[in-house]
Order: C-alpha cells, then structure tokens, then sequence
C-alpha cells in the first residue's frame, strides 16, 4: 500500500500516525462520517479529536470547509499535527484544550462529531444546541452505556430532531493456521441527530 | 428531511426510491464505498446493483469517472433510472444483463462492487483479476455462508493481495413505549482485497 | 420432533405454546438460566413471565424447587397454565399480578429472573435486595438502553455484587435458495448479581 | 464466590482451572450444552475438549451417563483431570488421542460436541454419522468461516435431520474509570443437529 493515494477518503487503520493512543477504527469512522452528511463547505468541530482520524477523513469531504478537533491531551495534539502532515490537508486546526469551555473563539458550526466528553456530554450538547448552525448534525461515538443512556436524554431534552441510535459490532477476519477466524472489535454507539429548528 | 441535500454522501435509505428490491442499508453502504477507496476519475463497475443505492453514493466520489450498474431485472433497471433522476447524477450508466456475461463491452475498470453474484461468483472474481486496473479494488457483500467462503477461496486463488474479511451486525434504536430498544439488522460479510500486481 | 423428551433442558422455542406474547429465545433463555445457577431445591420468582418458558426451564432445574411466575397479563398466565400442563411440571405455580405490589404472599426467595419490570426496576431491585435468601441471585433481561442502564444503577446502589452485564447478538442460519444466511435476532442485555451479604 | 457450589450447571469460567489452553466461555458453554439436550443417562463424546469445561457441564446434565472426553495435547489432558477433581464429578473419562482414530474402543454415543476438529471435521462427522444412537445429536462449535462451510456441507451430506446455525456474539461489561464499557469476545458459530432416522 506504499503508494495508496492520502487524499482519498476510506483511509485504513493502518496509515495513520497513532501512538498510544485510542482510534476510531476505519468502519467506525466510515459510517459516522457519513453520518455528518457533510457539505464541501461545511465548519465541522471534532471533540476529543484523539489521532484526529475522523478529522482527516471529515476535512477530505469538507474541501472548502475548516475541521477545528478539539483535543485536551498534548500527545492526542501531535499526532493530530503529523497526521495533517502526513496527510496533507490544510482545513483542520487542531485546538488544545476541553469542551465546551475552550471553545469560546468558534461561533457556529454546520457539523460536530464528538469522539469523547471528558465526562461533559450535558455541557457540550447545551453548547451545541446553541452553536450549530440550522440543518447542522451532530453525531456521537460513545463505548459505554451510561453515555449512551446521557446522550439520548440531552439530545431530547435539547430539542435536536431525527436522533437515530446506531449499534455497530464489527468482526475481522483473521488467519489462523490457514483458516480464517473473526476477530471481534469492541461494539460501539453512534447517536445522530439533527438540530431542531 | 425535505431540504436535505442530495449530492452529498452518507444518504439515508428512506431517500432512495426502492420498490420491493432489496438494498443494501446505509452503514454498509458507507463502508463498502468507504473500503473501495473511490479516487474522482475511477472507472466503477457495481454489480447486482439492485436500487442502485451503492452506485448512487460511488458517483457521489467518483466525480468525473464513471459507474456501470449491473443488474438482471428489468424492476430494478427502472429503479435504479428513478434514483439516477431523483440524485441527479450523470455519471451512472445502468446495464441490464448477468455478469461476467454482459460485460463485453467493457474493457478495464478501477474499482468493482459486488452486491449480488447470482450464483457466478467464480465467473466474476476471474473476470475481474483480468479486467481490474493496476491499484484495482474489489469490494464484496455477501450475506451466506457459502458467498463468504467461495469469495474468500477464489480472491487467493486468483492473486487478490490484502483480502480483508468484515462482518458488521448492526443494531439501530427504535422506540417502544418512551424506551429505545435495539431492533437488528442482519449480520453483513462485507470482502475487499487489492488486485495482484 | 414429536418425541422430544419434554423434561430436559434446552425445549426448542418451537416446542412452546406461545399465542401473540413475546418469548424470550432459547439461546437467550439457555444464558440466563445458566447465570442464575440454579440448585434443585431453590425457589424462584419470574417476574413478567410472559409464556412461562423460563419458568419451565428454570422448573426443571430447580427439581425439588419452587418457581413463582408472576404475570399482569390473562393472556400470559393461560399460556403459562398450558405450557406447566404440556412440560408437565409440577413445581410452578402462575400468580397473576404486577411486582412487586402484588407479591405480598412470598416471604424469600433464592433466585430471581426479570423477564418485564413493567416500568418497576427500581422497586422490584429493592424489594429483591430484602427478599433474596442470602447467595441469592438476580438476573434481568431487558432490550431497552434505559433499562439497562436502570438495572445496573439500581443494583449497585442496593448493594448487589458481582454485577455483571452481557449483550448478547444471536443470528440464525436461514435457507436462502439452498444457501444459508443468517438472520438476526435483536441484541439483549442479560444483567445478573449476587446478594450482597 | 468462595462457596459456590460446584456441581450445579452455569459455572462461570472464572472457576475452572485453565493454563494457557483457549475455553469455550460460559455462555457459549450454555448455548452448547442446552442444545445438545442431554438426558440423564446420555453417553457423551467430547471432541476436542480442552480445559473440559463443556465435558463438566455436560456430565452435571447426563448424571446417571458417561462423558468421553478426547484431547490430543498431554496439557488438555491434565487440565480435565485436575478438572474433574475440582468439581468431583465422576462420570467422565478422559482420552488422550485424536478423532476419529483414537475412538476404537467406543462403540455408540447419545449426544457429541466438537469443540475442536484438527482437520478432521469430514471423519469425524462421517463417524458420528455411523456410531451417533436413534435420536443422537451432535453440537459442533468453531470460529472459522472455513470450518463452518464445512460443518454445513458435511452435515447435509450424512443425512443429519434439523441442521441449525448460531453465530452468538457476547460483549460483556467492564468498568471503565466508573463507566462500563463494552468488550466483545469473538464471535461463535454454534451448528447443532439431529441424527438421521
């Protein structure tokens, strides 16, 4: 795959610089870019932005939009800067700090993704009832239940529309003396909505 | 849902117009299209093409290639022009016929979806490994047991590189009396590999 | 399957009177009566038993046992009547009511299943937290985001122990055209805990 | 769990004593066993039986029977033993060898499971085709697309009646900084039937 062409979305796991730390997995990422439904101008936030995976992907459909991924760790904003390096696109910046409290200097956004709250799912859905834009979508990936069970109440309570909840267990094959097993991935959640109008 | 725009990807399955044909669901769809790594000039073959749902979103990237939708009935012949019409893409060319058989007139392609084999899966994948371009890539939906191993068997045996096994199982929130429960889908084997070089 | 010895564990879903209720199904039944860990002279309660399948299942392991199956719906309790008379099973007993208001006349019990809390949860975990015998078990079934997130709370703050969740997917091989796909049944959470003592 | 009680069926894996050889995990354990529908005096052969954790189960159900269990690895062999004197059941015996060579000395059986096949999946069902009794049943687990392709082929092809196909997928809770997560064990197929009359 030495010569797989970076600007084209569909990026595997295994191109992007990672380090320790966590990753949406590639079939993840495919289905909640998609989820976005992202327009090539959109402003797109990525929250707990992590590799910055779902940002590269998100600012190869945004060609003339801006991806601003939010992350709190200063290993997560490395590699966020060497994978818009390696990948080399120029719509993302990367932004150290939490949200929703460091996101004072973005007014308002078309699409957000939200890779992880820091335990500020309430905040960060109130913020962005106010911030996203009309027809903006939100998507949120989460791994554990009582983020699921949070996220479905503030988004109904914050009056966001069409929330659809998407379960995704995802097996790969993998060789075994010649046979081929499924290896299972973790399951993940991915919640969808529309901003009310 | 009325405004919602309809050349972007990631295009919800109620948007397209379907009849009693079978189609693909949109998180498999996003992945498929997702695993085939649609570069903008790519020649695209999309055989079974059903609806065309798989064909409508590969347009959506393959901006100024071209997508030859496969199909045998006429019903989904007509659907698939329906849903030509409705997204308003130019780049879909709907062939009916069986492959490899009908493909006469086509001489290499880039990339090749395969969402129903109608019993030639041998036929196909050999087709294929002759006809698919340097950096080709094929993408295969099967949902038996018997379409995951024959693919499986006949990609190595016809050279295909970095064969990739994917089940997804997808579960999706429906409400039930002010509860959400998980309603799923059937499990998908989604089968991708490079072409030999 | 006219033969089928009726008094062994593992009855096929077939094998049960069931009319238009629910049931759970049999690899989900085979699961969680195998996390109650049952010994032959315990006694049960089955709350929201639905067919009485698991009733008639956990019966024919609690051998010198009692099972209590409690049920709102008359629909419910004749199915349950029919089945005790078709397993012909001696130790069950149906009680038509809505727990935990209407199980007044159960002093203790050993093992507990939650088939339907009928809106209950955190009333049917207290009433259970006094009422099971110490090494007493607890498992709950539910399909719903918001009552698995209510069991686990409500079973940690009432002291349970060992509380462990499992999500279970079960596909089922269906013949299509002499190949076999799988077909999904929803995912369920089974949700077992020990007393605390 | 100091004073589980060890002969009651459900027994968490966490009891068994295991070394580093892999265990078919409780819950696939309960699916297994309940569709194998042991009878109390049930002869039963346990292919491939590693830790003997489905050979413990399976003797707890066939209390007045016998359990054969054959394990070709010196290690398996040893882990059964010490084993069966943990859980102080008396009616299993193990083999050391491999299916079906090594099974000369038994003539019929009421029930096998085959949680591993060495290569043997063809032989070993052609044998069990031969020496499975009137309303015999055999359960065969494996994690491999190959083998399951086979299994399915090899079944219909010796006459086995009520051919059934699970694929199980189990995640089970974990906590994770207070919150639960999701962790998958990979997917199981579980493929039961019945003996030709």
């Amino acid at each position: 795959m030495t010569n797989w062409p970076y600007n084209t979305p569909g990026i595997p796991d295994s191109m992007f610089i990672r380090g320790k730390v966590p990753m949406t997995k590639e079939e993840i990422r495919a289905v909640s870019i998609s989820k976005l439904r992202i327009l090539e101008k959109d402003i797109i936030l990525d929250i707990g932005a992590g590799t910055g995976s779902l940002s590269i992907e998100a600012s190869l459909q945004a060609k003339k939009g801006q991806v601003y991924s939010i992350e709190r760790k200063e290993e997560g904003i490395n590699l966020i800067k060497e994978n818009i390096k390696k990948f080399n696109v120029c719509n993302i910046k990367p932004i150290k700090g939490i949200a929703p409290i460091d996101l004072e200097n973005i007014s308002t956004v078309d699409k957000a993704i939200l890779g992880g709250s820091g335990g500020k799912m309430r905040e960060i859905i109130i913020w962005l009832s106010k911030n996203l834009n009309k027809n903006g979508r939100i998507v949120i990936n989460t791994i554990t239940i009582e983020n699921l069970y949070k996220a479905m109440k503030y988004l109904k309570e914050n009056n966001f529309k069409d929330i659809e909840l998407t379960q995704i267990g995802v097996s790969k094959g993998k060789d075994l003396a010649n046979l081929t097993m499924l290896k299972a991935n973790n399951p993940i959640y991915i919640i969808s909505a529309d901003k009310g109008r």
